[in-house]
């Protein structure tokens, strides 16, 4: 699975030192999960994750491609329904009531964005608690507090195992978020709080940014803005988790200037080939996860 | 209602314009909750919020009696179930149990901390969903998230009600927060955030604490420790918001130096009289909103 993209090719050989590799975690994160495959299919379980995808949003059929590339990897059943853009709020939330009395369906996903006429809140809310591998429903993500949510959101959770498998401790580090979405920056920081770091939740109306940036230990850009974390934003040493996924002139690309910081760096996620991949093995972990607690 | 420390009482007269005053907050809330009791009323609802208390914490026994008191100025019904220190967590349980199913109980809040042998998560997840007026169930703490819980925490939602009542916009704002516990650090976190403000989570494992709390136009302080908020802590025109509670040679004080910033502060809450007893009608408010709710 090695990306073609040359400045990544360049990054691994020339930085290989710095690179947080995601797709290194993410194998091993997807070895992991063999065994208790192995466990639940001598139980006569196949564990199944339904994937909903509404057409339009072209990086979305990328990311559930990415998704169910993952799950054969894992020896998961994935079942995508795709939807046409003129999908009713309605005819969703019946397939979702259909698959949650489905006992042969461990996991339910419904990949976000979704058109303007449906109201995401709904449709989270709609997916049995017992399958929402996202962890998006209220019930799991209200135990993001307590710690105790049986699905943690994929990417937040993915980032804090890349931590975790560097070694990286955040007990009294200065972690700086770019982002304040329900994804991400939100979930993140309670998560990061949890582990009693310090925290620093930025927006786009943070006045002078950098001021915050620049004392961050670690820094996760979770913005959308490619280029936007130069060398100006971060201190020598800091450790940069870039979420940020922008097309720019067919190419992929993070919130990080790599080339720019990668020497004033600690460590960095690429893009592709960082937080991406972590992310889907966390899906696939939480999946098997709901097949053990269902069984 | 005037209280009678000498400190608070000078603090009123001679810093007015700087005080953010939680009695007549909490007054002003209490007095919007009048016409719906007599809404409820009219239906033949009673409001009712049931309080269970286990004995053996002093401070535990006041925050119960001052519930009770401004229950009884809204004209709720309170019910207190008191229970020795050596209460096991099923008997508790069994009276969570009793209330859920009474009809004619709408809040249902037990008083934290609870004994070490008494899981406070089994606790706070048994109480129904439509009766947590104290916000503390995950289904509720979840849509903190996407800021559309029925009961925010009440001392969380009372400070951003105090932020508001006196036109403190928060949106852009640098606000920091010492102390990351369950019941305020983490949801008001969030609840800034939904607003829009850069949050700064601040804990005992800080470095340079002072760093952050120098940067806050906002700076709200659960510590539960008296004095730590001096003057080297804020930078000047900030408003500080004051949770701390503690017993210091029989008096209350908060974790704010109030004497020592009140001339470098735009504004403060005092304590007591700030932040207290707007969380209290707060509770009151969400008891009233269960009823609605239920009706």
């Amino acid at each position: 699975m090695a990306p073609n993209n040359p400045i990544y090719q360049e990054a691994f050989s020339k930085y290989k030192d710095k690179i947080i590799d995601g797709r290194l975690i993410s194998g091993k994160i997807e070895s992991g999960l063999y065994g208790r495959v192995l466990g639940l299919k001598k139980k006569g379980i196949i564990p199944s994750v339904s994937v909903i995808l509404v057409e339009g949003d072209k990086a979305s059929s990328i990311y559930v491609r990415n998704k169910e590339l993952s799950a054969q990897r894992c020896d998961i059943l994935s079942q995508k329904y795709s939807y046409p853009a003129t999908v009713t709020e309605r005819e969703l939330l019946n397939k979702i009531d259909e698959l949650n009395n489905d006992t042969l369906v461990h996991g339910i996903l419904v990949q976000v964005p979704l058109p303007a006429h449906i109201s995401e809140k709904n449709i989270m809310n709609a997916i049995s608690p017992l399958k929402d591998v996202d962890g998006f429903h209220p019930l799991n993500a209200g135990k993001i507090f307590t710690g105790d949510s049986p699905f943690y959101p994929c990417t937040p959770y993915g980032i804090i195992k890349m931590l975790e498998f560097y070694d990286i401790t955040v007990k009294g580090k200065n972690c700086a978020i770019i982002g304040q979405s329900n994804i991400v920056g939100k979930p993140l920081s309670i998560m990061l709080m949890n582990r009693l770091a310090t925290v620093m939740s930025l927006n786009i109306f943070t006045e002078n940014i950098k001021g915050f940036t620049r004392k961050a230990d670690i820094l996760i850009s979770a913005a959308g803005k490619p280029g936007l974390v130069d060398g100006s934003f971060i201190k020598k040493g800091c450790v940069v988790i870039d979420v940020g996924i922008s097309r720019v002139g067919g190419k992929i690309r993070g919130d990080a200037d790599f080339e720019g910081i990668i020497d004033k760096v600690s460590k960095i996620t690429p893009v592709p080939g960082g937080v991406g991949p972590v992310t889907v093995s966390i899906l696939m972990e939480n999946t098997i996860k709901a097949a053990e607690l269902l069984k």
